[in-house]
């Protein structure tokens, strides 16, 4: 006999679990579909050939790859064994389980070319898996929701990103968010001033610690790399400009004339209208905040211009985004940003695109952590038939199939027993109504209701029954 | 660059297709749950020390098994890989994807006994893979959806299968199906009539080819496995009893009692009433009938008694059900029966239940061939606002969000394109209606709304767009 356990960092989700679940997907569904994303849904495997190299040689670790079939250690040979696990790989394995949503779905537009009409939108919700260490927030086995648009460099698809954020949060009740916004362009200018060349991603990954460890950190960080103290100065006037949205944009350009940054030009879409033009990524997000206003969006004091936030990604060219929910330890609920090539490593160069990403795991955490669940029962059951005997029992059954019928869901205790057992199964389940169908009941032609919540109990005529709950 | 593809036996769902799928889904979750079965969801990885085991030889083959992560090779030895798979196996892969969602489900119910309340009514829609040859019908990603009770042995379950299975095939519109009930009571006591023991297998092997080898095949196989000539005929009189359900419930108890055979004692639960109780699986048969009868089942003939229906799982041990689409080739689309014993391998014997499961790629492949389907879009989005420029464009903004706050999917046409482009566009992605917002138009607060389907257009103030939409 053994005894029987999941894999680390994989979950059972029961009755009550699924049904908050899959609450937050219809939030966020239904926010998808309003914006105009249509649904896309990719198999779980997916070949190696198609997900390494594309999430860095630490994702590559942590992909879970999956033993061909049958006799799958045919062409291994003694050497191969001697090198290790690196040269037995690519011979016991072909097909990796999906790592995220964003490759697979590059691969689905890269393969679909021909048939796809551009602007191509799309949302996917579909779990991924990670080989990482579980802890708190992190699963082995966890959902992402994501929304793509590709084909189209218009800036309006970035405030649909906030405007999505933004309805999604509120939808569910996280109404304490910050969305965090910030521009490649920006972090590139910045680095422009420095002077720095080559060295993008020494700056990139200091600049990313800075929450954890401090201005102080990063320009000790930064020195010992060898960048000048007054560079490290001038860097960090930059990143902490104060103010709102407006200001941190027009502080920045006042900050990059003075530190000569070169102007990178225009973008031909009317954002040369803007002060800020001469610098894209400025003139970008002064363009995603106009779009923001002319759409109604009233949560500017939720989104906040960000010169520090990089993103790690490597693929991202224009906006980044980030949202955090204010007031619970956890890490960020949702990102994305603008690529200018994520099918290029499939054969389909310069298609542009911007998406952003849900996980659900963290959303789910968070209303936890903040009590927001409405009280959710262990079934749909809104009534259950209690009867006395198998006669009874029987008799029951029009009823059962007529509340039904009426869009009730709705159970007869399957098994003659004690009217108290089928009470505490009802209570247990959290089923909101039950009725009583006993022998003296049924002679009469009548029935009792039981409101489980308050205890209030009627007595009706059978046939009023199914209108008196469809009423309920 | 690389050409893209995915592994054999897998697809991407598009937009349409997730769509028509969805639909399938839905029809079966309100189902389900309108007969109070509550949602649960394991996880796509399981130890392979719940799945090993139990599906037989074969289906241990064609489990998938994941590589352990990490240095997968570093317990494997010489000697192991002289040995060949089978002893690498166990070193380096310990978790496999879900083969099917019965195993997880009886581990979840093994592992969270104390706290379930039972009956335990569950359903469970999710996706299950096979390293199984690719063909029609039989891909290695595919969906099941299951329901079952534990923890009564109720036979008020058994009838609650019929009726969700017609409920389901109903709603999708496959009127066209045969429901086959059979018990392995009845193969039981048609075993007893043979006076074969212990060959039981040989025999339900040899019965479950009827259909492919017809009456000959299978006599020359008993015949030739040492059965003798007079009691395959008996056999056959028995099997193919001719009537309706109840005729052919009445047949085999007097066949029975003219072949001698023992009965196995009625049942306590009022099916001693009925002819047949002396012999529990008519028994049982003839209660689930009067039940269904009872609950207002009107498809009979939809129903058929089928005594040759064996079903190949070997943890089988109450009423058996196939359900097949007639006049399409395809496999039974559904299927379930009941068994005694399914969580006793991981420590929690003697817990009846029983279950059924539909196989929705079949349903798909059914509905699509029978051209069912209504025409699906490529897109939700029902109304795309077209524009001329970048000022029109911006103009459009506000109307765009009256039109999704109204519950209408909408989109702006996000680049600066020619008119022809946009409609184009409309047209591909199957979006109904189109509103046209050029500089006249919004000079004179006007907006025109074009009915790509039939190519009505009106024109309207803006500020009656959403209402007119609205009710369209």
């Amino acid at each position: 006999m053994q005894k029987p356990s999941i894999p680390k960092g994989t979950r059972d989700f029961g009755p009550a679990q699924v049904a908050r679940r899959q609450h937050i997907f219809n939030v966020i569904r239904r926010t998808f579909e309003s914006f105009g994303f249509a649904p896309l849904e990719t198999p779980t495997l997916e070949n190696l050939s198609v997900l390494t190299g594309k999430y860095g040689d630490e994702g590559d670790q942590l992909l879970f790859k999956v033993l061909n079939s049958g006799d799958f250690a045919k062409d291994v040979t003694g050497a191969d064994l001697e090198i290790g696990s690196k040269a037995l790989l690519p011979k016991v394995a072909e097909k990796g389980l999906r790592y995220d949503l964003t490759v697979p779905f590059a691969r689905y537009v890269a393969m679909n070319r021909g048939t796809l009409t551009f602007p191509f939108k799309r949302y996917q919700m579909q779990p991924v898996w990670r080989a990482d260490r579980p802890q708190r927030g992190r699963y082995r086995e966890f959902y992402q929701c994501d929304a793509d648009v590709v084909g189209t460099d218009s800036l309006l698809c970035e405030a649909e990103i906030v405007l999505m954020m933004a309805q999604v949060l509120n939808g569910l009740g996280l109404d304490d968010f910050t969305i965090k916004i910030n521009h490649r362009g920006v972090l590139r200018n910045i680095y422009q001033a420095l002077g720095g060349e080559g060295r993008e991603s020494d700056l990139f990954v200091a600049i990313d610690k800075l929450d954890k460890i401090g201005r102080d950190g990063v320009t000790k960080e930064l020195l010992e790399r060898g960048f000048a103290n007054a560079t490290v100065e001038t860097l960090f006037e930059l990143l902490t400009v104060a103010g709102s949205y407006e200001e941190k944009l027009e502080r920045l350009v006042a900050g990059f004339v003075t530190a000569g940054v070169e102007p990178d030009g225009p973008r031909p879409d009317g954002a040369d209208e803007e002060a800020a033009a001469s610098y894209r990524g400025l003139a970008e997000l002064a363009t995603v905040r106009d779009l923001l206003v002319a759409s109604g969006f009233k949560q500017f004091d939720r989104l906040e211009f960000d010169p520090t936030l990089a993103r790690g990604l490597s693929y991202y060219t224009g906006c980044i985004f980030e949202v955090k929910i204010n007031n619970v330890l956890m890490g960020s609920v949702s990102g994305g940003g603008r690529y200018d090539n994520l099918t290029g490593s499939f054969g389909l160069p310069g298609v542009s695109g911007v998406g952003f990403s849900f996980g659900v795991d963290r959303l789910y955490d968070c209303l936890e952590a903040l009590d927001l669940f409405t009280a959710t029962a262990e079934t749909p059951t809104r009534c259950l038939i209690t009867h006395f005997d198998a006669a009874s029992g029987r008799a029951a059954l029009p009823l059962l199939a007529q509340l039904r019928a009426a869009g009730i869901p709705s159970e007869l205790y399957p098994d003659v027993s004690k009217l108290q057992k089928q009470f505490k199964y009802a209570d247990a389940k959290g089923i909101p109504l039950v009725i009583v169908l006993g022998p003296e009941e049924l002679a009469a032609g009548l029935a009792k209701i039981k409101i489980m919540a308050s205890g209030t109990e009627r007595v009706l005529p059978l046939a009023e029954v199914v209108t008196a709950l469809t009423a309920e």
